[in-house]
């Protein structure tokens, strides 16, 4: 490793160095500072914000020996959630997902994380940090993230980004049911193309959580020495997460697919109502109008227009006509 | 475990204990009661009705050695149906549905098991109960839930609850008729949005029903030592209902989107019929009225207006145009 | 087994007892009398009609030591296809369909049947018989009934049962090429909610055609000493049939949903041409019949009142414009 | 054999002798002159062409010893491809696709083949030859027909049946490339119903490849003697035709799917310029009517008739009016 | 192999020969120069741009001992991905996709690979080259293709006509969000037909990509001695790659399929809002023309032409109706 690079831009890094008994938070300003806590045996957990800083995580390779192709996995922002094992330490990117705006805005954030014998290294863009609670729970000597292993370490860290899942998946919830009151109450407002973009949405979630899901299948399947058999419990807790989250997802897709079709029936619905107005209002007047244009004829012999009644027996047709047609539509139920 | 928080507080369990020569209800006033029958080797039902109640839950994990997990699943009553297996028990949770109004309210109440050797624990909230059946059955000194074990114990009570899905299918199959009827009888009363809730309800229980029969046949396929061969027909029955039910709801769903279909074109060929009144009126009227007002013009020089039959011709003319657009539409089938 | 209550209530059985030298019909009026039969180690079909008397079907339980699970299923006529192994039997449930109206009038009753080392018992409900042919059959003493085992036996009365749904299908067909030809034919008389059940009835066969295909595929798979080698071939065959009448189903729901769409496409074109000529009516006659208006205005200072060709030329912008519409109308091929 | 039945009716029989170095042509009038064929240990090619003369099928499988269900397997031609293994031979059915008018007229012949250790039997309805060009190749001296065995040969003749699956593709692909054409040029000559013969010519060759692909990868996963290792590279070839055949007709259907909304989308589009049309001319000159109609009333005091400009203003009223309809149409796009 | 034939026509040929010290580029004009360095041992890549010289393939295919059917499958440009292998080397079969114009005017040129223990065959038609790049990386003498085996030099040259793909995927990205775009501001200009077409190109990417998946997944799971453990983490990633793709084109297709729904939905609402306009027009002033032409009827007797204000009143009349059918409109929601 060249330390001379590594000294010439100052890094921020947090290492946590912890074990049942103690814990210690360090702020190093250079990789170098890691590799005592490497020869100690004590458990750390190193976490880096900055994967724009392409020497220090080259540096941190270099340390940790990781892969290239795990090196540029954590680089490259669009990986897609995955679990590799290598021989000394196990290799995850998973995705934290947020929104500061509505569930249209979703933002999403790559989290990976690198575990082995006595460390794990997390690698965040850290625009949002969902890792708070987590470092009050290691200040706890009771709790069990003192006590238990690396793979216990990432599945908390992992937890925590899951767990962020179902708050989007509530402001979907609650975004459709806003929809639905709209479309129930037919509403003016809504577009098709607002609903449009939950799916979108829907779709970019679905999109996560299904290789997420397929990366704590590959946890739960690895025989790692690095995964424990006492934290299966806790993972296949995470696994049903996923799972849940997917039937929500599934459900939600198909109630939006309802809500448009609900909101193309209304249109519909709709265009017969106004058809029928203009209907009703045609039918009976037409007719009408043509008697009236008849005895606005000037013919010289037009023996009606003579007659002593013939201006009331035609308001008298009038009427009659449109009592029989206002009859037919209610028996036609245009009413 | 602490026995003093737990004679803080006033519990109220219920304690079956029984045998092929013996059956016995007792109410436990606190968790330290249990202890007895755990060493005594009888058989026991202990029915825990208030998952609120936080301390009382811990106290029987303690008792029982239920992992953490396994309890937060307990309290958790969104948690899907499912089987897992521990050392010294089997952990199932079921879900009751039920409703109290009509197919678009169903509820949903979490029921957990526990079983083991000689103990099988069940949780529930316990606003409806389905057991009473069984407590009869229990009583009967020559019903097989004396002598077989404590997985035929459960998987009564399952029936139980599985049962109860046939009422709301059946609820649902009544339900769609009902639309079919409607829809058939072109009743105006009929709205899309109706369906939709049944199309939701649906869902709900489809939702419910699916980690059921994963849940069963986990059971099927489960080596542990609590389940035995002689229990495995009697478990293939249920899975074989759960297959029946994901099977029935398959074809509800086939039948909703059958009758959205019909609603949708039954608006289309109402508002055809509409468009057609309205077409047939004015292409008679409209001409007609053309004519009409032709001769109402005051043009000097007018020949026809002179005529002796003039007025009589016209008539003869509105006649044969009106004769002839009816003959076209007839001829167009529009009648 | 309790005989005096057997002997309380006359039934009717009828047993065929057959090997490769000889056949012999019994009608037996007691269940006490099958017991000979068991013993004597001679091949024999019990054929068993009334599924209601509940006491005869518990007293041929005990005689063949039938599981109370399988008589269950026996008697509960909604029981889906399957076959199940027991030790000394092996257990089926199959469907026959038939109709003695239209295909939206489909009967389906349950035919069970019990075959062990050397018997054949068929459960039927019994209003509709198409095992005659195969009685003919056993009376051939050359026929390979009499020679091949149980199994063989068996499966030529499924493949009696299976061979009816063929005509079903075909009657499926029949109907399906009806409503095509009315559709082609723009008959009026098509309802949407007609073509709605046949889709119906054909869910109704998929739902038994799919588990008989499962039963007979698990019977493939059996590796019970009651089935043999040399029936392969032949259930191998009646599998097969049931891949085909499957492929058949979906073909014809994928035609009724086309029909769907043409009808409803149907709709809208008719609609179209309902517009078409409204419109061309209006656009002709509307303006010509405000010019005649404005002609029937009483100004006092209309100076083309006084023209002498007034009349005339009013007259020819009349046709004028007529024909420029049509022309337009011609050009947009709306005629 | 009864050889006495089969002298009674003259039969026409092709048989080819073959080896690497020699190549015999013989038309037998009999089935007994099969016979010295099968002792030579000579490979040979016996075409069957009459699949209703059910004694001679029925004399060959006495023959060579095929059995009862493929005998029926291959007069019946409505039988699924397959392939099925028997203990002295490999039987299989495959369906020719092949068409005398347009892809809507297609005609489906059953070939069976049935391949031996030195034969191949090849029963056809032969109403459509495709087997002269390998006779051809079965001439030349050096090809690799008569030097490989009998599976490379039966191998070519299913390839050539599967090679003209692709001409009747090619038909499809332009069938389908004018319906584009015309829907784009927005013809009044396509209907719908002519598109749905083409969706269900689709259906009907995907029923035949889909268990056709089923019946080589069968013969692909085949350990029978008489499939040698060197065949394989020729058979996976014949699999990825079907694979590719079925992808092809995947997206054929995908295409039709969406030419029909697209077709139904224009019939909405251009009723909607209809109503456009209409709306237009009844929105400009209903108004002026109106007015028109109002200066036409015969109220004796009517001041506005009087007016020396009065009929001027009128005219300037019907103007503005006019162009300002006009103007918003315009800015509603109509134009 | 007949060497007058092959120097009968001048060839072009490129062979790379490399190790991890030297690198050296040949213009070969014969086959012959092949075998040198065959016999060498030395690794070298031979890049044939000349699928139509089948001479020349043939040649290639007798060196390279490539069997008959791989030599086809390199010429028949329409051979779908795929891997396969053979005992000294390793064939496979990709597609390049690019477009000199848009989305809709997709070209794809296959590219086979053949690959054993110290030689790489490509085979491409050349009329794009993507392979520039890779050249510069074999001159760099530090690069890992001179390093490592040929299965890693195969990978990198799959690796760059994957990466293709993404370019072709973001052309779709952003002509989808055109089309969006177009949608949203209700833009005169869109066509469905145009939509068409890049849910077509989609379909050709598809096809693609799809064999492709499983060619690599063939890869991974082969278990030739060509084919290194240590390649593997590179081509989990170009697999991850081709998993990526198809995720993006269903995201894109479900895209374009909501688009067609919004274009088809916007269609109605327009139409809805012609009909509003039409129905408002008419339903204001038909009843009004209808009450004007009844006081254009020339009768006699009609006491109110002769009152003094009548003319006041008929407008008074006139405004009221006018008003009324405003405000009915209004509670409509019909403005």
């Amino acid at each position: 490793m060249d330390t001379n690079k590594s000294s010439a831009q100052p890094v921020s890094l947090e290492l946590y160095s912890f074990g049942e008994n103690f814990f210690e938070k360090h702020h190093l300003s250079s990789t170098e500072e890691i590799k005592p806590f490497m020869d100690s045996e004590k458990k750390f957990w190193l976490n880096v914000c900055d994967l724009k800083n392409a020497k220090l995580l080259n540096e941190i390779a270099d340390i940790f020996d990781i892969h290239i192709l795990a090196i540029e996995d954590i680089k490259n922002n669009q990986q897609r959630p995955k679990l590799e094992e290598f021989d000394h330490f196990i290799f995850l990117v998973s995705k934290m997902i947020y929104t500061k705006k509505d569930i249209t805005a979703l933002e999403i954030e790559q989290v990976s994380f690198v575990f082995g014998k006595n460390f794990i290294i997390s690698f965040q863009e850290n625009t949002y940090d969902i890792f708070d609670p987590i470092r009050l729970r290691l200040e706890n000597p009771h709790g069990r993230m003192r006590k238990m292993g690396t793979d216990y370490f990432t599945y908390t860290l992992l937890d925590a980004i899951i767990d962020q899942y179902y708050v989007i998946l509530e402001m979907m919830d609650n975004t459709i049911e806003e929809i639905e009151d709209e479309i129930t109450n037919d509403s003016q407002k809504i577009k098709l193309s607002d609903i449009y973009l939950k799916r979108k949405a829907l779709q970019e979630i679905k999109k996560i959580i299904w290789p997420t899901r397929e990366m704590i299948a590959a946890w739960r399947k690895s025989e790692s020495p690095f995964i424990k058999k006492r934290t299966a419990p806790f993972i296949n807790d995470v696994y049903e997460h996923t799972v849940e989250i997917m039937e929500n997802l599934e459900m939600q897709r198909e109630s939006i697919t309802t809500l448009v079709e609900i909101f193309m029936s209304n249109i519909s619905l709709k265009q017969n109502e106004v058809m029928k107005t203009l209907t009703i209002i045609a039918t009976i007047f037409i007719p009408l109008t043509f008697i009236a244009g008849v005895y606005g004829m000037n013919f010289e012999f037009m023996p009606e227009l003579q007659w002593k009644y013939g201006y009331i027996l035609i308001w008298s047709l009038f009427l009659i006509s449109t009592l029989a047609m206002i009859r037919y539509f209610k028996k036609k139920h245009w009413f």
